[in-house]
């Protein structure tokens, strides 16, 4: 197996400890974290709104308490860039859309007041598509300029790849969080639905939103995931399990099911024998691999959730209907045309229509526990390649929407490496499981070198 | 029974059927609302914007429909009230907070988008208290300018006592629709939690936030809440039940549990006789009346109902962390002690216990449930009182806040005179059964003259 290796990725947990001796602090942090912003976003574009003096002070108060040995949790000092649909009380919230050019929420949406309150430094807003479901931004890849970064958390990505920040939120309503971070070389985390607070943050969809985390490594994924669980929680959800300023302990999973739905004919030569090499890896470390071609349930799963990923596209059509339809009413062709279209589509589906859709994705989730029952997840790709070539299109969603749109947990791991490019592994577990999942995650990152 | 009977209530659904054979058109309607909204604001102070141009175009829009035969809605040219608290795309947003003075959400809220699409007719943004939870607003009674609205929909609740308006949107967590309707005597409605959308309202508690509507008659109600559910419904959750353009057909429940919490020890002689004879009316029409004294379960589920109410407030509390925990550090004292001291009970409650709390309130419901079987409802009074004088506070949540902070649906019926005063009835049901509670409260209006 080809191991991916980024050679920009700034993990701040790694440079904590230094800070609790004086070796280093959250000051000295950032300033290299803005060397790396003033060099690459010329070419990089992904932020739309910075403040260096606000981050410096705040990196200062964070020194001063390193140095009193009283800092205020594990991201105190941890520099942050924030999606631009993430509402923010000192940075417009401007969604990439001419419709709110200008606009202010007044306050911090709530997984950015579970940071501050850590100490976390808001360095600033990064791009993301119009609304996180339209038209792309400027961003490029932060590995080859004249590729997409994908979407929609395309400035989150970027900056992190390219070692901007150590960690960035996104959010992921089919797959913004998961094929960004895998075409940029980080670590993304899609939590279970509800375990990460959304409030503040402009919906798409109630039922298929998710607030992302992306990092540099996954003990900066999980350190940021878990304070913005535990300094806050998300109202009427069960917190984040497993939570830590670290990630949880490596533990070798037994059992994996891949799952090989139908992105799988996207697939190019190079892509499948790396992620070949990636099973004959884990297969080699004594897991079990569970495929289509050892188990009929499998083969029986992938065909509905292939047959079931429409009902998805039908729920989050639906669900935008608010605030989407009134956007369009009021704005017209101002709003994009893939936004325009969802708000059609959602218009010819009865209020009936749309309560069985909600008990059918009941159903498909009662299929894949069934399924899942015994083993310790599912694992595919992260995306059907690395970043295409071009900026208008924001990659392929084929591997992702129907995780997402379960509401299960799902990480991509920056394993694999296909030519110059990096693609994640998707690691992928069940409803509440996000701690135990990172558990066998972090025992990936750390065995298959 | 001395019935109470409003004066000033205007009906829009019975002026409707006089739209559609020429006899009266939406801006007739609207011009008679407007002339009391100039007569009676300045002491009623229900308003904090008002902007009757643009009310008077969407009313000939609508007499045009009406004149054409072809309107929208069933809602189409009802002027309506919305309450401060509501995202309006054409009004400030301020919800009687010096820390949102001037804000702009750029979006209508989803009921509003909802009555929008319905051709009602936005009149303006009533008067709330302090984010609908903290201190009171200049809002006077509408049957005694000395006394208190309620809260916190105080100026929806007045400016359809007062017959400014047949219908308004009010919030509430606690008993911030049922308490005012009562004090105005309006017809108040608290839906099933999350049959109504709250998109774009601004939020206290996530489980215990629902929105209200206000309104001169049941028919003038249940319009609009079905027009608020049917247009759009709420992402993720069940539609109202028994939707419809009118009040469903009245339906006499056959036993009714009267429920004799202890707020019955803050009732004088007169409101106690009111509502003593509410029930001996109930009962010569055949009615059985459950209670402590006939059925033991019913005395130990009040008990039940007593001790858990405070877990409620500590619900409350705890999703209140943001964003008021964020606001309160940014704004200090600029928010009020109220909310000041519920961020800081938050900050006492653990992950753990929060969790425990849900836990509890799932036991409660399956509690009410279980003695609720074989009944038609619950049934009490709507406040403690008729409301009090002074304006500083806006009533007690004594017999509210256990049925809002379960989720079931609850009126208040503006059935009882005390004095010279309203008082509501309150009639209850049990989660998604608000069509069913809607035609037996239908039949209560109706029958007990």
């Amino acid at each position: 197996m080809q191991r991916w290796n980024n050679p920009n990725a700034v993990s701040f947990t790694a440079a904590r400890a230094r800070f609790l001796d004086g070796s280093d602090t959250p000051r000295d942090f950032l300033e290299r974290c803005i060397a790396t912003i003033e060099a690459r976003e010329p070419a990089l574009k992904a932020w739309v709104a910075l403040d260096l003096p606000a981050a410096r002070r705040a990196a200062d108060a964070a020194s001063a308490r390193y140095r009193d040995h009283q800092p205020l949790s594990a991201v105190d000092g941890c520099p942050l860039a924030v999606k631009d649909i993430i509402g923010t009380a000192d940075f417009p919230t401007q969604m990439n859309s001419p419709a709110f050019a200008g606009w202010h929420t007044r306050y911090d949406a709530a997984p950015v007041h579970a940071m501050r309150k850590g100490g976390a430094v808001v360095v600033g807003k990064t791009v993301t598509t119009e609304f996180a479901v339209g038209g792309p931004g400027p961003t490029t890849n932060a590995f080859d300029n004249d590729c997409t970064p994908g979407g929609s958390s395309s400035g989150s990505a970027a900056a992190v790849g390219a070692g901007m920040v150590p960690v960035a939120f996104g959010t992921q309503t089919q797959g913004s969080t998961i094929r960004p971070a895998s075409y940029n070389g980080a670590v993304g985390f899609k939590p279970t639905l509800g375990a990460l607070p959304l409030g503040g943050v402009h919906p798409l969809s109630h039922t298929l939103d998710h607030l992302g985390v992306i990092g540099a490594t996954l003990d900066d994924v999980w350190c940021t995931a878990s304070q913005t669980s535990l300094a806050l929680g998300n109202a009427g959800q069960r917190f984040l399990t497993g939570a830590g300023a670290l990630a949880p302990e490596p533990v070798k999973p037994r059992r994996m099911i891949h799952l090989h739905t139908k992105g799988w004919s996207e697939i190019d030569t190079h892509t499948r024998e790396a992620f070949g090499s990636f099973l004959a890896a884990l297969g080699e470390q004594g897991v079990k691999i569970i495929n289509r071609s050892n188990d009929r349930r499998v083969a029986q799963l992938e065909t509905k959730l292939d047959a079931w990923v429409d009902s998805g596209l039908d729920i989050l059509a639906y669900e935008m209907r608010w605030p989407y339809e009134a956007y369009v009413d009021r704005h017209g062709t101002l709003i994009g045309e893939r936004i325009r279209k969802l708000v059609q589509r959602a218009q010819s589906i009865t209020p009936a229509q749309y309560e069985r859709l909600l008990d059918d994705r009941a159903v498909m989730r009662a299929e894949v526990r069934s399924v899942a029952a015994g083993t310790d997840g599912f694992v595919t790709l992260a995306a059907s390649s690395t970043a295409p070539r071009g900026l208008e299109l924001t990659g392929s969603r084929t591997f992702l929407a129907y995780w997402s749109g379960l509401g299960f947990p799902t990480f991509s791991l920056p394993l694999l490496a296909v030519g110059e490019m990096p693609l994640g592994v998707q690691w992928m577990g069940l409803a509440h499981t996000d701690g135990k999942l990172a558990a066998s995650a972090n025992w990936c990152m750390q065995t298959l070198i």
